[in-house]
């Protein structure tokens, strides 16, 4: 089968690998219906996080179970799966928290080793081996049919990242909510604060493609300017306050900034973007009571019920994605990414 | 009226000051019941915070109203009042959310000027002027004895500090949660935990004394290592998991350390230290889902209900205050709180 491998910096092949089999009984083997390119992919694609050797790249996808191992209860071949970026063994005490991203045997994630020492599979191909698939994944009743594929595949990281980000942060009935940050991810925080209730959305958003989605997703209002222009804005627009619940979805020192002098006395900053040089300015968190909640978004806790949010016609976050390729265009698909061309690429193979 | 001045590190007097009165209609004239010495008000007289001239000092207080302005609706003479360690117009944006120590008239506090430019008085003496008198003081249905004195001086400061870190962190019933500090507001932290339902609380200590009243405020374990080696016995206490909700009640960055170092993924940390020298680690943050939510208690929100609860023998927190002494030996008082011979001393006039 054919799979993506980071090269270099800005050197990304689809290349003949071996099928993967099931190496273990708790294990499942999807054939990739859909996949795409993550934000994050482009930090080892940007050459900012070193990559040491030819490595195999993706995490996000959705597809059928070709075969499952003997233990493997919950799905079986023929289904439509959705998988989580990071898979889990839905046994540990994490696991059963709810935090999902921390479970025991979850190891590096995709194209990493798991807990147990085994190298697992990235998923920017055709077919994966799934690890703990009763723990990872999560099927729909049937098929889904073309229209909805897209959003079921957003479910697998950027929506369910958006929403992680907007249940974090709290946001209830009639807030006001800022969301900083116009990728997929921010997009996809302006349609959960949407859902939860909030009665004005504000997109910190300088794109008008991206500004348009926003909107289409029930933004109220959008902001153009960024930093502490973009703060100020958000303070005139809340008669001095600021906003109830501030939702940052990018990551960088100047978001985070961003976001709480954005943010009201008593509000709380939801964060999502992996940090990169972030300094938490406690002094104002202590002297303002502003609160911060976040992290790597536990998909797997949330799947069931956004898949049923789909199903139902609740919700369509597939409309991040903009673009559509075959999987053998793939290095096309990183550059519009980096290039900022697209909002969100959809490979399919 | 004699009332504390804080001349130079380590040097407190007791001296004749000119009698305090009514400059605004929405003032009133408090005589002190009782006031008392907080782990703050060591930082100037250590000289950690610098004193460039003589300065009253002291934030915490309760009394007897003798006197009130013409536009005072809420309090009236011969009523015994709880103070708060800020005090606030009750009227602003930020108060109405619940954020009293946001308050735009707060300004720098008792004893620093109001948001109008007014200096206010510091609370250390027998007479006090309290601006915004109806957003500030908090009044009894009848003079309580003196049995309930020293709760009703608690709730001033330190009991409404250790319950809003418990509430900000989220305590939920049977949950377990564990305290680091066992000064005062570490005590009231697990006071609050306790009456939140939590189902373990740990108290980190290692002073006896201190270790007797967390267990008569029903801590139900105690652990006396400190940092790495602490947070390492809580893991083991919590089969390699952690605590739900740790309760930072320091402030420094060893203690912050050691509040992360022993929750769990999914869990949080409260905080009402004031922080020094404190860096987030934001990457554990991420990485595990762990909330940090806090700060300076907006005490005027929490009062009517913790005063009911002790009226009602709920709570007794006034099991803080180890040592009472007259105001005339204020200096002895500070000793001793420095020294740690006192957990907490009541000033009687």
């Amino acid at each position: 089968m054919r799979a993506t491998i980071l090269h270099a910096p800005f050197d990304v092949r689809l290349e003949d690998v071996a099928d993967p089999v099931l190496l273990r009984p708790t294990d499942a083997i999807v054939r990739v219906t859909a996949s795409c390119v993550c934000g994050s992919d482009l930090w080892p694609y940007r050459g900012i996080n070193e990559i040491d050797k030819p490595t195999r790249i993706g995490h996000e996808f959705v597809g059928i179970v070709q075969e499952v191992g003997a233990e493997v209860r919950t799905v079986r071949p023929g289904q439509f799966v959705i998988a989580p970026f990071r898979y889990s063994c839905g046994e540990c005490a994490h696991c059963r928290y709810g935090v999902q991203t921390s479970c025991v045997k979850g190891g590096q994630g995709w194209g990493g080793r798991d807990g147990d020492g085994e190298w697992t599979p990235a998923c920017q191909g055709e077919v994966v081996r799934v690890p703990y698939a009763d723990g990872t994944l999560v099927a729909t009743p049937e098929v889904p049919g073309e229209e909805q594929l897209a959003s079921m595949l957003a479910l697998s990281d950027v929506m369910a990242t958006g929403w992680h980000c907007a249940v974090s942060a709290g946001v209830q009935e009639g807030e006001t909510v800022v969301v900083v940050g116009d990728g997929a991810v921010g997009l996809s925080a302006v349609l959960s604060a949407v859902r939860l209730g909030a009665g004005r959305v504000v997109a910190m958003s300088r794109h008008e493609s991206r500004q348009a989605v926003a909107r289409e997703f029930g933004a109220t209002d959008v902001v153009a300017e960024r930093g502490d222009e973009g703060a100020e804005r958000v303070k005139e627009m809340t008669d001095g306050v600021g906003a109830d619940r501030v939702l940052e979805c990018v990551g960088t020192g100047g978001s985070m900034d961003q976001a709480f002098a954005s943010v009201r006395p008593g509000g709380t900053v939801g964060f999502v973007g992996v940090p990169h040089d972030v300094e938490v300015p406690i002094g104002t968190m202590f002297r303002h009571n502003v609160r911060l909640a976040g992290g790597v978004a536990p998909v797997r806790h949330y799947l069931e019920q956004l898949r049923d949010d789909v199903l139902a016609g609740e919700i369509d976050p597939g409309r991040v994605f903009d673009v559509t390729m075959p999987l053998a265009e793939v290095a096309e698909a990183y550059a519009a990414m980096d290039e900022r061309r697209a909002i969100k690429v959809m490979l399919r193979p």
